[in-house]
């Protein structure tokens, strides 16, 4: 029977070194042996894709927190059923750029939206799949937005005040303190090869549980 | 101070004559000297439409009933506070063609969504907003599929086989039974003038406990 697959995911604000810890990550678990899939959220499927295309649009200023958080789950829903559980299925390891956390986070702690509703959605919406490891890129947010402005034109929720991306921060910041078997808070002002050196760290464990 | 509008929604399945019953009630509530939204669902808002565009597209075979209901009531949630919410708040009528009921009924009894995941999300997404009068076209199904065959493609929904478009009909059914006071089932075989009587003599009441 083959053996079900780790699931990681990797939450943190703008500017905080995801795509280049990714990017190691994905290098990493390969030297390693491991199938891995990468996806992001939202995305990872034609249905998340073309949801991203909307949430993400600055010529959609107006849409309701309501929406946003349907619309997230919409796109996690998808990714979760035709992507994630028939590759942990298969033994393949999947490592995914933003999951429930960050609803928690942005539409939640940032937008306002009541964090049992959230939960709510996670319990139906995700089929109940948390993930393994979630690994927290932790920057201030000052540090995080002076280092992201060289990228070019913001997205639709770049565009949101410094006070929205501390409410994102502290609220990941809780979520990984009420939670530390499953968080690993790494300090992502250090060099990439220190943020990737404490990431793969982190992994130890999810090989030595798999053998 | 501006008496709050009416809102009317129209339910019912495919060539059951929706579209024809709308012209010929926007001409009445016209005459009468209503101000009159008329939007559908999903859509009536640039996000809606958006939302809309993805629902419908054959080409997106695959999408998961989770995924169907959170993009139906984050379209839903968008045009109840943009548009309805501010339309009923100004002394306009809303006539919306579609409402919560088709969530019960297409992706509650036809895809198999439990009943209280809808009124759940119906609670918090639509802001408690009720219809006053909500309008069954009742048709049979083999009836309705026949007047809509010549209609040209098909949509990703209308596709589905004729169990479920039974499931839908019934369900719909049983909600005008289950709220008698809200509903007024109309026989869609009658004519189009007989069907636009109906509606209208259904109608009576708004105008009197309005004026």
């Amino acid at each position: 029977m083959t053996k079900r697959g780790r699931f990681i995911t990797l939450e943190g604000g703008e500017g905080a070194g995801k795509s280049t810890l990714l990017a190691g990550l994905r290098d990493y678990l390969q030297q390693h042996g491991v199938d891995l899939l990468q996806v992001r959220e939202p995305g990872g499927t034609k249905l998340g894709e073309a949801i991203r295309a909307i949430v993400l649009d600055p010529s959609h200023p107006d849409i309701s927190p309501e929406s946003e958080l349907l619309l997230m789950f919409a796109a996690r829903a998808q990714l979760v059923r035709e992507r994630i559980l028939p590759a942990l299925d298969a033994g393949h390891w999947v490592l995914c750029d933003r999951y429930v956390d960050a609803s928690y986070a942005y539409q939640g702690a940032g937008r306002g939206q009541p964090q049992e509703r959230i939960a709510e959605l996670e319990r139906w919406a995700c089929a109940g799949l948390k993930p393994d490891l979630t690994l927290l890129l932790d920057l201030p947010v000052s540090t995080g937005r002076a280092r992201a402005a060289g990228r070019g034109a913001a997205d639709r929720i770049e565009t949101e005040a410094d006070a929205f991306f501390e409410r994102v921060r502290q609220a990941y910041r809780e979520r990984a303190h009420a939670e530390p078997q499953r968080w690993r808070v790494i300090d992502a002002s250090l060099s990439p090869d220190d943020v990737l050196r404490a990431a793969t760290a982190a992994m130890a464990h999810l090989f030595e549980t798999h053998a």
